[in-house]
């Protein structure tokens, strides 16, 4: 045991975050060591803040400030009620937000179903989303989860609880992504795009 | 401002340390919002503890638990006090241990000269090189700094230094890694493994 165990115990609790193995972990933990104290003492303040600062909101899911019941775009009144878009995480919202062209409300469903990993549509904020649709005034479902093998399985069990509700069930649709070019697009995605062509205007 | 203030602090936080770009700053505060609390918690304490904890060898300046005036090494009367391993982190002392094939002892520069970067002599620790070398008894210094531009540099300044001193003066081998394909080896390596070809025994 060459490393004292300060050092030791923060490359094992580094080496917990996903992507992180043991050599970035060290290479981390010598860095902090070196750096000013605050870069060190920031993160852990911010560690032991986050959960403590944040909460779900009650309405659709996402992740807001503690202490408040809505997030800001449910409590945002100019916001299109009658749409919900679905999504698998709270970053998923904010990358359709920064898009700027969604002006409708949010479910966020934290996470997809998934059988090999056991998670059931009861692991799911699902139940929670039938009650809002059922609770009425919504129109239409974006189910946009992600184009993952979870993600479509979660659309399509989706599609099954939400169809006998005659709310209109939309998705994102599939394609060459912007800028990218047709050589490197994989097989499958090129055939979205093929059978989902669209009119020229 | 979407994201609560305690979920923006940490990916800030995150995303000072080298090689965490936004992107995955964000994908791992998500990943702690969803983990356990005591994972967020023991990498707090660990952040908090890791300076407090540690200090440097006062003889060869690896890094040693606090309280304590030399490292591990340095401590253990059986490591070879006539042979001196030059590297420039401590990280590289923990790689040359577990080859298992050094027993001398070491000293850690805590980077490299660097022009460029403003690094100069005064900024590692030369000095204190160069004084456990005339208090006598060294015979050999291994200058293993790294096989970079930076690390060359370093070696060859110390070389100047030390060589009026009338101590063995040699560096770790240049060739093709162990496990490597000749074929994928850069131009540079291929040229140090053929100029520095060993005789067969």
């Amino acid at each position: 045991m060459l490393l004292p165990e300060p050092i030791q115990n923060l490359i094992t609790a580094l080496s917990r975050l996903p992507g992180v193995g043991p050599k970035t972990a060290s290479r981390l933990t010598f860095y902090l060591l070196h750096a000013p104290d605050e870069v060190a003492n920031d993160l852990a303040a911010a560690l032991v803040n986050l959960k403590s600062g944040t909460t779900y909101c009650q309405t659709c899911f996402n992740i807001t400030a503690a202490g408040r019941t809505e997030c800001e775009i449910c409590a945002n009144d100019s916001r299109d009620r009658r749409m919900i878009c679905v999504v698998e995480e709270p970053l998923d919202v904010l990358a359709l937000e920064r898009t700027g062209g969604y002006t409708g409300r949010y479910h966020v469903l934290h996470g997809a179903l998934s059988p090999i990993e056991g998670i059931g549509p009861e692991n799911l904020r699902i139940r929670e989303l039938i009650e809002r649709v059922r609770a009425g005034g919504v129109e239409e479902i974006i189910l946009a989860t992600n184009p993952s093998m979870e993600g479509d399985y979660t659309a399509s069990y989706l599609r099954q609880q939400l169809q006998p509700m005659g709310v209109h069930l939309t998705r994102l649709a599939r394609g060459l992504p912007v800028g990218g070019d047709l050589e490197y697009a994989d097989q499958n995605t090129l055939l979205r795009a093929l059978s989902g062509r669209q009119e020229m205007s």
